[in-house]
């Protein structure tokens, strides 16, 4: 008799990301045993994680590490780290490693939060030399970052969620982006896991929280059950559609520029919108707009140097970038 | 003193439209006093519609005139119908038409309703030469239409919503798409309009209505109340983004078929995958297979005879379709 279908799903799609590991030709052929980790909360998507990882590593020639991150933003965090990082070495995994680090406050408690978490995950990858890091999202988490995107209202690139693949290297996989949360928790409960609710998941300070478990709930009764699948779908979608784009702008950029390097607004006329908006962004991040700060409405009044032309003054845009249009040419630079 | 700011927005969104329309240099020169039509159901947007023609349309030398459509689907709704034209009539329009229309079944209540509408709108335009006909749908209606794209998963273009025009010859013009549903009702009030609210718009058992009643608020306590506004942006830039995609795989397919006008595996496989798919769609399509049963699932399964070929069979897609690989080539027919 076969592993319970949650467990076998968890161990498959760890399975095939080890492969894909394993096959990367950027990787060196010296590594006789790559170290894979897995970043584990003790939450049910990362415990699934590491249980499947545990158990398809030794199988294909790799070692299984874990990581678990203390953010000392509730009391008890250190001894709950601890607890994981017993449950880990329990999976048989080493090197196990507790870090804990500092939150600052930069960009609100979510994101700084996540900084702080992904800056000691790239340090502890440095120091081991690990091949890959395994992220626990799971569909469900991808659907909600679609609805944030969404909610900025900035455009497909904000629509695109987490990517399978990132960080420096692709060093971070996402293994569990096509399952869902359902069936993580389901593999735990079969396979006798304890895991630990974060009760940041069901504090509804947190925008990701109220999302979980109001926004989208309501969504799913006005629009049926597939929404989350939708959702997930539409990040893959954009992520492919938003890359084409961002290529098409790169390349079109050269074209649009005179010999001096300035642009040129009868060119940039000609492009599409959506590849003339694209260079615009990108020569105001590249004069020094804080591409998080930059908005479609910057962009758009950009534009209309281009598209409704009418003698215009200088256009402010954020980190003392300005915009303004001479002789048909647009100049974008520091104030 | 001025206009309440309500009835100023709405005289200042539907003299911008007029004016699109007085400029348009498609339109026949010697037409001295072009007829502009509005479509109205009676409820408050298009009652402030019809109320914001009235008042602009001789101010620019454009007739208007007014059409509601009777659904049939209520007891009573004939008299409606008379009462909506008698309403119009005294706003001075000319001409004013009731028409009465047999709503199908095909795709459901609301696209059965909507097809025999917009047929009838059409065939109006069409008897009283009408330069155009303007629609009250409003920012939170777009709103609706980027959430109900988002949950068939199926892309950007599904994002992208309503266009400000639209229909045979750009016939049809939105002038409300960037005002909100309350400021349509405030004209209203402020100029003592009585309107209709539509049973349909508050029954649960519509999609719509639900995402209005329910989706969309809970939506807005999650994510803050810039959510309609964020999800209007949205669908311009995804409209922006599709056109552009669109653009680049028309062109693009004329250089990844043979002298035999067959697609090559080879050069499709070079293609950004954005640009690939929606060349395979194009080609789905062509061959016979309906758009609406087209879903990203089956794309991407004949994706995969490009970018994972391991000697897949025939690929059967809707409308009688089948893909296949041969010789280095992809053979898109008939079955």
């Amino acid at each position: 008799m076969g592993p319970h279908p949650a467990v076998a799903a968890i161990r498959l799609a760890v399975r095939r990301v080890l492969h894909d590991i394993l096959t990367d030709h950027t990787r060196p052929p010296d590594e006789s045993s790559p170290l894979v980790l897995v970043a584990c909360s003790g939450g049910a998507d990362s415990m699934a994680l590491a249980s499947a990882l545990a158990f398809e590593a030794p199988k294909l020639g790799v070692r299984a590490g874990g990581i678990t991150v203390d953010h000392g933003l509730q009391s008890g965090s250190d001894l709950r780290a601890d607890d994981v990082v017993g449950r880990l070495v329990e999976l048989g995994m080493a090197p196990v490693e507790s870090l804990a680090v500092t939150v600052g406050r930069d960009g609100g408690p979510e994101a700084a939060a996540r900084d702080a978490r992904y800056a000691a995950l790239d340090a502890a990858a440095e120091r081991h030399g690990a091949a890959a890091i395994l992220l626990g999202h799971t569909r469900d988490d991808q659907a909600e970052t679609v609805l944030l995107g969404l909610a900025r209202g900035s455009g497909i690139r904000s629509l695109s969620g987490m990517a399978e693949v990132s960080g420096a290297g692709g060093r971070y996989r996402r293994p569990f982006l096509h399952l869902d949360r359902q069936t993580a928790r389901k593999a735990c409960m079969v396979q006798s896991l304890s895991v630990w609710d974060d009760p940041h998941n069901a504090d509804p300070a947190y925008t990701r929280s109220r999302l979980r478990h109001e926004g989208l709930p309501a969504l799913e009764k006005a629009l049926g059950k597939g929404v989350v699948g939708a959702l997930a779908r539409t990040a893959q979608l954009s992520r492919d559609d938003a890359d084409a784009l961002d290529a098409w702008a790169r390349q079109a950029e050269a074209s649009v520029r005179d010999t001096a390097g300035l642009l040129e607004c009868a060119k940039l006329y000609a492009l599409p919108p959506a590849v003339r908006r694209r260079i615009l962004r990108r020569a105001a991040i590249e004069a020094g707009a804080p591409a998080g700060s930059l908005f479609a409405r910057h962009i758009e009044e950009v534009d209309r140097l281009i598209t409704g032309w009418r003698g215009q003054g200088v256009i402010n845009l954020p980190g003392k970038v300005v915009a303004q249009r001479q002789g048909g040419r647009l100049v974008i630079r520091q104030s």
